[in-house]
């Protein structure tokens, strides 16, 4: 089985970026931490991070068949981005959308998400454990627990 | 360490009320859920459900002290208690807000949250595994994981 | 054929409150006037009044089962609680909603309505015979009318 | 005793549009209704149907004169007549406004009605009933029961 | 000089309609005020009144050129005729805007009018005088005083 | 095949009213293209301009069946008849909407359409073209091309 | 009888300030024509122009006993100067509101008048003869016509 | 003179919750304070706190007969609560609302107020202090100061 | 110990303007009890009335220092003057804002306040006792009461 | 002459996205299907698609010379891409907006569009057939018809 | 060449007010900074600076003739001024509005502005080096660099 | 010193797109006057312009070590990034926000801005010298005057 990891803009400097918000781990850390979660189970993990809305649209078509799961970070894209909501709704992945910090706490113009209603459901504010949340409902969700 | 699990409104008629939107597992089938997660580790759960805005209130505020966490699926009142909101900001309980269904793809009204400001971080949308997850992350963090 | 009545907060003190706004008619005597209408036909109604909305979901699950219809004077809540609305949407009880005065002549707030748009239909601004126009409907919709 | 009863645009094709939204029920046959209804009582119904603002208002014009009520489904004059207003407003004719469907359950611009607060009371959503009922109204409210 | 006036929807009832708002003059008495106004002018006055939008909209079309002016209370069209606004911005006939309340001190949703900026200017809150002011600047405008 | 070609207010004016605007074709000439696009197809065409809502829901109501086609024009009912719109939902008219101006770059409150979205589709901007495209497309769609 | 005739900010520059706009005559010579009118009659016209907000009030607060009438053209403060309106309401001078232009057809934010809803009536659009037209009102209304 | 004082939800824990926020005196001790305000003088003081909107609501339905004022600290239901709003206006008892904190100075959704227009006055932002202004106020009204 | 008494536009004409809304007393005899409260106490009180927002600035630069204190009735000012605000928060004096009327009770544009936020507290509602309520806080918080 | 047909994010996927919605035509084909409309005409067609806004904008800048006019379907760029308008806009390319499914009856947020108005006119709805219509009026309005 | 240089409201106070937000620099210091930049060119600076917005408007009036420029930095009436707004556009003075702060980081209703999009351009948030640089400007633009 | 100065969508055709709204100098030129202007100082001045928003956000990252300030004019993407907005903030680099055009001036939805409120300051509608005092300050403030 397999499982699109993306990444939105700014997210491949986690650990640089502002650490005190975002935390100190770097996106490579998490992406282990995704892997060893993974590991004797049958499941592949397809990472991608990209600053550019058009490519990460481009990785989403070259790749959602044979796909099981989208797990997203689209970071700012969530409130910006109707080609990446048409995209998912299009290609009909089943999207688990998460986020590091919790969007409700920040910027009212973060309220507005293009990408959560078209997911199956969001996780945010756990830092990069929000992954690991995510990725334990794929394993437990598509019976890969054993 | 004790964790304090509260659900709102309607809550206690899951598995029974709109069993496709919301599962058909009940109430006291996730509590057990969440109870054989816990077993073996250092962990109390109290669990309480009420369809009134200040029962839940006089809960939290007779059981915060000794509490680690919250762990909440404020139903209905997360679009319109701001009681609820003071009585978590002022206890000063880390939360944790739960939501069986996407609340994002649901009616305009419920986008605004008066909780999930005031949350670490929101889980909406897995059905009754946003609990476990919301479980999951309190064991890690307070590492009573082993 | 069970028939529950609702009325919600300070419509006990009918005929008391403001009688040049909503009439000189007790709850007890729109009570009355309901019995009467129902005499010898096979229906019972089951009268319940709160100031508190967790009460009144309260009595809504507790009673639900066996009932044909619910006749409801949400009072304030028709425009503050979804909690309600997603009882009556969960318990799927056909609903009338009923209020002595007109609210769409009242203040802006009371034009939004959470519960309206969930029930059958909406009688507003007849005094205490609102609640006669509701009964005569569920009188000839269950065919009890001979 | 004297009573106008006004039907607004497409009411006249009741039956034959969307009879799963609107029932199939033809306008006449209701007027059928409401004539048996007052059959031996004291009160003439004048009946009108006009696709056309502006004639519904010389309707009125012409008839309030010794005319006691006027029940009026504006139908999506509702929405968008303010002159059906001021003429309801001018003339003094107390009005009871009725409509067959729910109209809090529809789109987001028939909330919005300027009928409902210069009228005495609505009833929405009961099919043809509703008619019925503000008749039952005007009957019992004229004093013309017995 | 040919001036047309025309009176929207209600104005038909002046004198009748709620005096203590629009004041005991009938339209009639006011046309023949104005009539007064511009004897020996070189001044022609085109009446005309209807409850119907088109009916007017057909007028203007109709006798539109040769006239120099328009001078036109629209009533509620004000607020809800874009048709009339088109009409008067194709046909380019200069224009008065007369009203005998002030609007400004009425219901909110008088506050929004299609008609006010393509006129020359509007006159409101005067009553019956509105109309002999407008009929003052277009004498005084085209050099008809003498 | 019948299709009904209807133009809303102001729209018989077209030609003399603002030239540079809407064009200098008089709605006459518009006609005559289209009669000529259909010569020697099994396609009739009915014409029909009013500056009255109610009129043009009249003839909609009498013509409605037997014909395939509603090609409209509705000027500035667009954004004001809810009356249309309703009759368009309940004829069950196949409805492609045409503009000869690009309405999208024009004032506000011209933004708001009661009409597009219970339409097919919708062309605006390219003057009395705008039909032709319409009517090619019906052409095309029922089969009538040869 | 006195009439106080107020004229705001910006207006002392009439006939420098943007005469295309504003017209060529200056305050000075609108005041000149209004004395004119009232020539012969028992009418003392007191006039007042100043840029400051404050000073307005202070030359209201001190004149308006013994006057009549307040004619004022309040400039920009008709949109931003609530404490001119409380001063009108306060001193409870019948007013009427002049305009040299039409603030109908000019920047949104001069939609909103804190002025209009607590005069008499509003002229607005005619250029001077604004002035005069109030002027011929007041001469009316208070019988000084002769 | 019986004057009830009613504190709203979360308020039993003052002291407790946020000290730097909303001081460090409990609630019994501002009770206290008010007590020794009164002794010598013909004022009985009520007081009552719940966290529950239905139990404030009984409370003022019992007492609100013999009983002079109501002085209220709605707390959160400030800004939710209709019903609080319903009873004082229908209870028609004078009404004095009193905070603790500056609610201008605290999150947008605390501008909206359902008890402030329905009140005789408001006092916010003096900590505990505000009940005693309150309660001066109150002797001061009542003639009681002596 | 100074304090400094602003009452903004209008206030000079107390007892005069609307006595029914703002009572009977003057804004002498309001000074008058405010002097007779400091008698004998360590406390100068220094008053200051204008109409115009820059003279009250003014003030506020040429007193503040050596100034405990600021009451302030900003009048119509409250809801218009940001420039207002920023004096006070620069010269960082501690403001309280008061007002005869209840401003929650009045039009929609009173709720927006400029001051309220950037002050310590609020009292509004209590006819000329505001002032005396305020000054009671003054004294007790800054230990003169003795 | 040179037409540059353009088509926006995940157009590319037509005939695999959706087929109930936007039809199970690929975007070969389409092109195609113009290609053929062209036929023997002295126009050539140059495509582009791109999920990424910059390299849409990219090509425009390179191969806006030399072109006669615009064709196209910005797809979710419509709604977001103020970029894009300003390409537009500073190249001056007559451009011809189109929609394969009606916009107008999707989600609120499609209802803002940055390239309407900059626009000649917008043809939405049709499906593929939109840009043989908006082929046919280039074709036509170059006078390539022949 | 003249320059005016007007400061609005509290700036006579910078140094001393919230020396960290506005920098630690007078006025006086700025304005003789600016006279050093000017040394030896032909170029006069009128510095004005008033709390009061009509006196600001006063000085425009007297001195915009001979004058090439005005530089402002209007404090609070850059959000509240619509005469100052009047007086710019009605002088025609080439306007360069600045601000030391940042006036984009501030409260919400500091991003409404009365000036900006009638100046040549806007400088915000250089601290007393905003004044420079409009000077620069200035100098550049008029020729008088050398 | 490094600093890095960015153009965004369109700009690099600057000269050629709508010269009378955006000067008719290059990109080109201006970049050699920004050169010219640091000649001798020790300031390396790094260009950087691209259509993508994902390429701007790549190159800052890639360049914000060792470089001391960002000039950047984001074009659209001023309106339309949160990505560059969270790149910005992220980075923590002194940003100075520049436009050619007073942007206040344009279209309402230019008003909002993602970047201003992060940037130190902004300076808009001075054409390139905007860029040339943007400079100034940057050398300025590093004091590299010299």
């Amino acid at each position: 089985m397999k499982v699109l990891i993306v990444n939105g803009p700014n997210l491949n400097l986690l650990g640089v970026r502002e650490p005190d918000k975002y935390g100190t781990r770097s996106l490579e850390e998490i992406e282990q931490e995704l892997r060893t979660r993974v590991k004797g189970k049958d499941i592949e993990l397809l990472f991608f991070q990209s600053n550019t809305e058009g490519e990460i649209i481009d990785f989403l078509q070259k790749n959602y068949k044979n796909s099981a799961y989208l797990m997203i970070n689209p970071g700012a894209f969530t409130h910006t981005s109707i080609a990446l909501r048409d995209a998912i709704l299009g290609l009909k992945l089943p999207t688990i959308e998460v986020h590091l910090t919790n969007i409700h706490a920040r910027e009212e113009f973060r309220k507005r998400s293009y990408i959560s209603d078209v997911s199956v459901g969001v996780i945010t504010g756990f830092g990069w454990y929000s992954y690991i949340m995510a990725l334990d409902y794929i394993i437990k969700n598509s019976g890969k627990e054993g």
